[in-house]
């Protein structure tokens, strides 16, 4: 219960670590080996929680040919009901709601534990898409059908340099009732420390307290990775874009980045008392890259200040 | 002579402090008072140089209204050879080309002792400006009457941002005879590295050495300077803006932030081998906006690496 009471408390410092779930086509027994690999690997480490992300197709958002082909994930509920049921771990849960029928949305957070589960709920990614869920008709739902669960929101610092509106999306829904934030991987501090400043400062002139901002983190061993990251909308400044495009290591050279931004935005937030999560995203199936991803993890969590 | 030659060793690591000469309207006795008190107040740092700015009327670069009124200044040539000349240090007297006549441009150029001053050649703020010399006129000028003075260029990283070529600028300018870059205020710091990062790589790729870029910092002791900084042009990033609208002391706040940018940078730079100048500008009237220049001025030397 840690890691929903330091929500609750809005204290921070937390490290979540964030899976894909395998792809759809996955048998059971192989599912269950990966799961089990995956357990063994982060054992290591002293997480707070785990998250998994629930995928969508998102080329109706973005025209241009995705890096990588579209393929299918389980569902992450079932993954974890079926596959990581053992591990006794506070798992966020994410829901693409636009993917999943009302009826199914609700019945899943009708039975969900709240000490074990928590969940955030994703909009579609493009508003021309049909969707089976609204994001608004989904925290309906969860307010009627789980209000205990804690639920999050997605939080986007690109789509605050666009708009500059960000913040206010934020409070939006921490009025619906999110009470933590997770952002998509952070490779721009400057819009990360943008959205806090806003964020916080909006919060203060409401008189609001402000929840928790999980700012995610992922190395990446290619400029392949890198361009897909671009294409999922991540800005990546031209001097990092410069740095791993030259690195004699691609792989080393964007671990340090990852180390250095979120160490960068730990202290910005320490400094202006905004209780952040810290969340790393194991994005690819090479093993380099998993085991550069737990040794990121690893690194942030000795920086993390979790005594009580 | 240690500023030219680390220019022309593209050794980096010096500290420049720019003054705006006087008004136009200050008679020649108060000119020499300002000269004197200024001297007195900067000869306890170790400068290697001092830049003059020449200022120009922007109102056509900007429709909004100009947060201070603008006010002709002395020319900086004039203040320098009547006011400064007691003073036995490098230079660099900027050159609003615009605003000079070609024969006034050359007279002065081919009059100017290299191993005194430098110039920095500024093309107007806006194409619609009818101007009295190009900036490409006055680079020929420059080669024809003093190729042995040296000169600069200004690089600006808020037009990196916008158009993605101001490394090619530098470049060109660069081929036409420069042999340093001064930037105007740094507050985004990314969009620096960003610059930076093109600039170098664009220089390797043609076989070229960098030539030294010098950072500009300046102190801010109100909302309405900050105004006026972004006003000229200035991207200032909002988690800075608001640090500054809520912090109990802006000018604290802004030298820490200054203080800050000036060491990423530093570090950046030692990082890919780019040399690097520092200059410290007092854009202000206000005492403790001056005395917190000359203080931040202090600072920064001590963390350049000037030893031979």
């Amino acid at each position: 219960m840690d890691l929903q009471r330091r929500m609750l408390e809005r204290r921070g410092e937390f490290l979540l670590f964030a899976l894909t779930p395998p792809r759809e086509a996955t048998s059971a027994v192989r599912a269950q080996e990966i799961a089990d690999v995956t357990a063994k690997r982060l054992q290591e480490l002293d997480l707070d929680g785990l998250v998994l992300y629930d995928i969508d197709d998102e080329s109706d958002r973005n025209p241009e040919e995705r890096p990588f082909p579209f393929l299918p994930t389980m569902d992450p509920a079932e993954y974890l009901s079926r596959h990581l049921k053992d591990w006794n771990i506070p798992t966020v849960v994410y829901r693409a709601v636009g993917k999943h029928a009302e009826s199914d949305l609700r019945a899943w957070l009708g039975t969900q534990e709240p000490d074990r589960v928590l969940t955030v709920l994703v909009g579609a990614a493009s508003r021309n898409k049909p969707v089976a869920t609204s994001l608004r008709r989904a925290q309906e739902l969860w307010a009627e059908a789980a209000p205990d669960l804690l639920v999050g929101g997605v939080a986007i610092p690109e789509r605050h340099t666009r708009t500059g509106e960000e913040h206010l999306r934020m409070l939006g829904k921490q009025a619906a009732g999110c009470s933590f934030f997770v952002t998509q991987v952070v490779y721009d501090v400057n819009a990360a420390k943008n959205l806090v400043s806003d964020y916080l400062y909006e919060c203060v002139r409401r008189g609001l307290g402000p929840v928790s901002i999980v700012f995610t983190f992922s190395v990446c061993g290619s400029m392949k990775t890198l361009q897909f990251l671009q294409w999922l909308g991540v800005d990546v400044p031209r001097w990092i874009q410069n740095e791993l495009l030259h690195a004699d290591d691609t792989l080393d050279a964007s671990f340090d980045q990852a180390l250095a931004t979120a160490r960068e935005l730990m202290t910005y937030c320490r400094r202006l008392d905004v209780p952040f999560g810290i969340n790393v995203e194991s994005v690819s199936n090479r093993r380099n890259e998993i085991e550069a991803s737990v040794n990121l993890a690893a690194h942030l969590q000795d920086e993390l200040r979790r005594s009580f």
